[in-house]
């Protein structure tokens, strides 16, 4: 019974590595996550206690992953991973990164249940992933920004209606229907008029999603702790040196972590991180044989 | 802040559908259970309740899928899933089937642990997954045989390792140096005449691995219940019909599920249950816009 | 100036085998053939001539990739070449396939263009192409049937056509504006009772395409002589055996081909041409490592 | 005999769409050019008129794909078409771009033969290719980079090659022999102690290739000419416009395109041709739909 008879079939399997040198974000969705809400008495519009367990769950997959996923952006019962444009992670192969990270981030969602839920859970949540590659950093920051703009515009909505349900006592289908077609503009005013609401007050996590991102600089860590590295030069490249993570063995904690609230369209908190989306696209990130 | 300046980003996804009419294999493998094993004190060479476990969790991935996947084959930490042929599950989107059968088997992994382990889970289970996909009929019966002649061939090495090391105080380098080189022949004569230990005696579960297929036949419930279904016909093919589920929409229970540790390399199994992998080659199985 | 510095770029290339066991199918069409045609005064609504210039481009490419390709079916401007499913070309590699295919036809177009055309090149002819891959006999059969049919619909429109055109005077839209909606019956009794044409006695080339096989059989020449290859063969499989072709040395000339022009969606020409499309999907097809 | 019933077999078909945003490079070679160069006399180390003759070929296809393609750079037997990020042609897809440009420059290769070879075409020539996608623009230029250092690593052993053979008698193995490990300095001094001959001297066509462009600034036509088009735009990104060409009705001639034999390893020309490799990373490349 031995098995080199058979072993041919693993011919069948293909090669699938993620073009070199593009950005790849790893987006995870909840599946039937409006099913699963309901059924565990999520709190409505957000709750707080299931969005930090995504967090928590998130960081879990950054710790694990530290010097290959830069950071990950998380609203409602998605999330996304940007992977490093230089990382050479199981060797690139899309299969096995997608379906570590959704596996990582499942088991962690199901394992921290109970403290951060007081429900008891009744069946397995379930989320399904996939890969989009993105050549240029401008492509990655409006990916960010077109998940941070869905942020709003849904968070917008869900609490204008649920003001209607339950404050105003209207019928989901009623809530629904006076919605229909209005702006931003008219959304916020509704909540202003009708229910005292300034919407700009509302919790930050609610409004900006949420972005974990390694933290910077505390006790005896100065990031980004970079060694300069000589590429192969001649005259016209000549100087160009870049900087790697040294981190690599230091496994980072949850307080190496930041979860922030702030805004990812605009520029200025890109200005004020711009290590993260290093190397800047003129600077030719290293590509490794894998 | 309108998502819709952002919503090219989306262009950069690919398509990623399975060439439709091959079976395809989807097989999880657990990420440093080496590690993990020892962690969570797994008996040696195999731990029933951490097998039990994983079957569990392939059940309710079959479950979930009833109508899409065949069969499931498992051994140690690794799982197999078999989608027929025919099937259009998410339009036969690889991303998207593989991370939903890897998070729900993850899920249910840490959701039901403590049922069946009486250790309290220290760090999240993580399972990898690939996609393979198998032409024809034959391919796949040598792709499972592979697998249950590498269960066989793995579990014949572990019970005479941990043999050596349980029963007879060897060291673990010791007892691998002890068997290296020794084919089958001299691991079951040394498990005989050193540990009287019979190894065709040994659980079926360990030499066979665990097979998951519908159960046919119990009340009220008759396997497989198919109609018969017009295909387009013409002269040369009239008459050209075949069987589909009639079950979709009857929810299947566990008890609707066979474990079975049996021989899945020879014949005998697939005549038994010639449903299994129907439609055969020359009956072209239904190929559906996806 | 090393080229070692640059060589990275390399790493970009993908990996596009084509996956093994699979028929394939790579066909090549025309591009902008309505203008290229009239430019070069083809004769309507068939022109025999570029027919069989064609008809030699493929035989070129048969000859030469005589042990990997197992026919070619060709109509109007396009032509179709069946990968064998055991072919290890170029390593399955797609790109090279699918490459060296369309440019050996266009080469051997352009070069024998003299030869059957009578009117000078005005511009380079060029043809594009794609590949597609069939599991299982059963849909090379049909795609081979659609083609086939194709030919029959495109063949009897055309004839009507410019039966309309050239015979009866009506101009191009007013012949479309006649024919539109008909069905193939009444075509063929426009066809009878308008201009005396049983479409039945038309051209076999023109109602059928052409089919180019290796020519069985002659002098010296038993085909297919395929000498016995043993499988690893175990009790179950013991005994599977098979044929492989023992020409590979012998290089084929165009006498050794057949150009057809027969019926291939009934049954009738693949009973007798059996060996065509062997191995059959029962027998396992042999998958070496590329 | 209707065709819809054997129609699902295009459901095979496969999206191969190349990734949006991307610099794709399309690389032909000669299949078994060294053999065919030997059946038609190419003269050693360069045949200058076989040189000119691919130089024609891949003009047709810069004319053919005047909006699509950027520049193309060609030695030996080998020609490299670079694609621009923002293109769209064939909606992207590889297959058909690929298939369609080799057929092309093969088709032109063959109708020009006469015009540049004095000896008759024996047999067919045949191009294969590949496409391989750069994410930013360092990386293609360091893929251009390699072809022309690769280029002169060639050219300087042929040529010290070839002046052993022709001028001082040796055999091809005793050539083989005496150039074994010598590096370029090495090869240089041969060149000049032995033979007389100035590497430097050497026609620049055959020390750095053929990079061909479209001429800028000839009577009544000034490059580039581009028209602002607005970009959606929001306060962090307003003024973000760009230029595209006019020309788009304009069927360039062979006077449009300029054959250059010049250094594009170093900065000095790509800052002269800055529009070439335009736009810049920095500037998002417009994503439209296919």
């Amino acid at each position: 019974m031995a098995c080199s008879r058979f072993e041919y079939v693993k011919l069948f399997e293909s090669h699938d590595r993620l073009l070199p040198g593009c950005w790849a974000v790893i987006r995870l969705d909840g599946r039937c996550f409006t099913s699963f809400a309901k059924k565990h008495s999520f709190r409505k519009p957000n709750d707080e206690r299931a969005l930090n367990l995504s967090n928590a769950a998130a960081k879990q997959v950054l710790k694990t992953f530290d010097n290959h996923l830069v950071l990950a952006y998380g609203q409602s019962d998605e999330y996304s991973f940007v992977l490093k444009r230089e990382s050479n992670l199981f060797s690139r192969r899309e299969s096995k990164i997608l379906s570590t990270v959704v596996s990582m981030f499942t088991s962690v969602y199901v394992l921290m249940w109970s403290k951060f839920m007081d429900v008891e859970l009744q069946e397995p949540p379930t989320f399904d992933g996939r890969i989009v590659l993105y050549p240029l950093t401008c492509h990655l920051r409006d990916y960010l920004s077109w998940r941070q703009a869905d942020t709003h515009v849904n968070n917008l909505f869900n609490t204008a209606f649920w003001a209607l349900v339950d404050q105003d006592g209207k019928s989901l289908k009623e809530a629904e229907k006076l919605l229909k077609g209005t702006n931003s503009k008219e959304k916020n005013e509704l909540l202003f008029s009708q229910f005292g609401i300034n919407y700009n007050n509302e919790p930050q996590m609610f409004r900006k999603g949420s972005l974990i991102i390694r933290r910077p600089g505390n006790e005896g860590y100065e990031f980004p702790k970079r060694r300069r590295v000589d590429q192969p030069s001649n005259e016209d490249h000549k100087g160009t040196t870049y900087l790697v993570d040294m981190q690599k063995d230091l496994a980072p904690s949850d307080d190496d972590y930041h979860v922030l609230h702030t805004d990812i369209i605009k520029d200025d908190f890109w200005k004020q991180h711009h290590y993260l989306l290093w190397p800047p696209d003129d600077s030719p990130p290293r590509i490794r044989k894998t």
